[in-house]
């Protein structure tokens, strides 16, 4: 594995899933790998699962990572090529990045959208710019529009959890929110789901929140909830706001808040949300507090996603 | 010890005074112990001393110890039960301890009181609500009515300073300050000075600054410090606002700040302060400059102090 | 060497630049010699390459480096003596310096000029201040009129590049800015430059931007930018304000932008900048990005000059 960015980074996502389970049993089994290896992880954003598990999952490997959190330690960065910088942006990632390659062995960076400029976020423009200059190999600890090792860890917890022989049904369901959140999740998750192909997919929201048909294709979709969840052996609660009109909130009906009531029609259904979550406003209580939520597993999860991900990087970059 | 927040916490104060200085005198003694254990720092106020002494502690051990500040690194946190989160708490409890709980062997975390909330601050609802979640052993870095890592701190250093047989005569001094500040270190250290009974222990404070009766019953108080400071071995300065009508500045009056010509009354006391200190405020140049403060020997201590507490976690949850 | 403040600290730059060397061929040569260390990197200030450099040169030695951020992180800091401190500063440089020296084997320590205060910044009250109360070796990572280890980076990048037998001719430019910013990094590299002796040295700035001729003299100095850029071999460009009337912005003249036309005189000459660079401001992208242009391998010796400088404190200070 040369980058980490998306699913189009992985040849075999089983595989992968099968080391991340290999590591959760025995975390330091490959704790020579990373011997000698610095890692920076670089925060443009604000992280608390993303950043700890991934530090941790250096640590496993015996690698050396470092923290860094650009907006309140450091300088704020431009990504604009050609830039005139009389404005506040400090640096250029064109002169940060090939710097942190040179202190650092491996990169991962966490770039939030703007939710202002659906061209430059959608063509992701910060973690691209930053992967051309940065000269090493790049994880992305989310970007613009993707979070790939959540999606790992989410197929991973999904593999764990669901042991009956035909494939499971799962439900990306949207939820209401008091702002506007990035597509990451959502994108990201679908387009795992769908190449993972392991899947009966369904993806559910109220009008006017369509996401990008190139993570979306292959899934069902549906204004239904109530149709959707019907079934349901996971379903996968997340808020995103609007991508066709970018980046607002049109509908945020309470009625999509997922409820036990809902759950009723579902198999039993185990919900997965990658937090942080907004409780009795994404979720209700009474959900994230029964046994069929798995939220935590899956947040724990994301050590042993980042371990893998970050040992086929060693590997092929060794 | 199971974990850490107050003196009921403590079988034997000396014993634990003892350990310290075992590794005060030899601080790499038990550096297997904590070997191949993660502790996670958990800070949503600020810290100099308590992050620092603490994560020494827990190199000292061996451990890995990993710092997170929640404000400006991550998500501002939910504490309430079946809060409705539509406001401004991006994260709650419920789902952060657990997780971090299974990020972490131990935690540690620093909460300070609203001082809006006399009933939740008192409850101690944000420490509770994390260790009922966290699920591993958790060790007060501060909370909103205790600060039980400076107070075991604070008698280490009387400890070692006092030699004679008898015992020594302290005094804890309310002192001017220009904000309202928490009553945690002054609730604390008189639990723990009364809890270890060996000491002749005074309160002294201007009318309206009476503290809990459950930390304070034991000690003399009065509102005449010069009498309090009569003969005094040991006078700790400390700003506290008013515990009954909750959180306020009443009087504010400059002269109950320390000064030399004050201290002329006590037994040469040493001059304790668990800082920051405001100078000229709090405490007068002349007195902290002087060979009576022993400030920066009882900050020092402050490792010693952690590293105690951490082995003692160590050893029960092995 | 008993710290690092400033050109006077060393004896020999020859010998400090062909040690950095050794360690850039072999990083890990003297890992031993730190062991057991721990160093403290203090900031009052943001920074990307000096925290990093340091952090990854102190483990390069097998020390422990632990970061900390005062402002974020901590508790703002009073310098002035006898200060009544009513005001917003919360902890005196005398009662958190000997502290951190106690916690910490060397300290290093970021302190900005306020550019308001002349006297205060040119007598470096703060960094002065921290040294007489912190009773351990300390390094500057920029003070209020220098900055060191960017000076000593400078001349091991001037020194591995430039391989004819003649000394090479090193212009220093002032550049437009946006803001006023310090003068450290020219006042420390006009005193490296001028103590080491080995370049024909001009300096060329704009009427009013004259810098203190303690740092300055033995340079050529002229307001002629043109006429000081012929047949350069090294220019470093970077903006500073005014120094006499202190802290200002007067002339603020693209046409002092460099710029590939105006580098035509030259003899073909590198371009350094200490970085943070506005692009388009200071430097045009086409100098920036030529083949011309060695800020990024004058960035990374940043790591090589900090682990000389303290593999040095580590073998005076025992």
């Amino acid at each position: 594995m040369k980058q980490f960015i998306s699913v189009h980074d992985v040849d075999n996502i089983n595989a992968l899933v099968q080391k991340a389970l290999t590591y959760k049993a025995n975390p330091l089994v490959d704790k020579a790998i990373g011997e000698g290896k610095r890692m920076g992880l670089i925060f443009l954003n604000p992280s608390l699962r993303t950043r700890l598990s991934t530090q941790i999952a250096a640590e496993n490997l015996g690698m050396q990572p470092i923290v860094f959190n650009v907006g309140s330690e450091g300088w704020t960065w431009e990504f604009e090529e050609e830039a005139i910088m009389s404005g506040t942006t400090v640096e250029h990632v064109k002169d940060a990045a090939p710097i942190l390659g040179n202190y650092f062995d491996v990169l991962a960076i966490r770039t939030f959208p703007s939710l202002q400029n659906k061209k430059d976020d959608y063509s992701e423009l910060f973690i691209k710019q930053f992967i051309k200059y940065a000269g090493v190999p790049v994880v992305s600890l989310e970007s613009s529009t993707l979070h790939p090792l959540q999606s790992l860890t989410d197929i991973i917890t999904i593999t764990e959890t669901f042991k009956e022989k035909r494939k499971p049904k799962i439900v990306l369901t949207w939820a209401p929110h008091i702002k506007p959140l990035p597509q990451c999740v959502a994108n990201s998750f679908a387009q795992w789901i769908n190449a993972w192909g392991e899947a009966d997919f369904v993806i559910t929201h109220p009008e006017d929140y369509e996401l990008d048909e190139q993570f979306t294709k292959g899934a069902t979709i549906t204004h239904n909830q109530d149709e959707a969840l019907k079934d349901a052996d996971f379903v996968y609660v997340k808020n995103w706001s609007t991508y066709t009109d970018y980046g607002r909130i049109y509908c945020n009906d309470p009625a999509w808040m997922l409820t036990e009531e809902k759950l009723k029609a579902t198999n039993s259904a185990k919900i997965m949300h990658c937090l942080p979550v907004r409780r009795n406003v994404e979720l209700s209580d009474e959900v994230l507090d029964s046994s069929n939520s798995i939220v935590t597993q899956q947040a724990s999860n994301r050590v042993w996603a980042a371990q893998t991900v970050l040992a086929e990087i060693l590997k092929a970059n060794g």
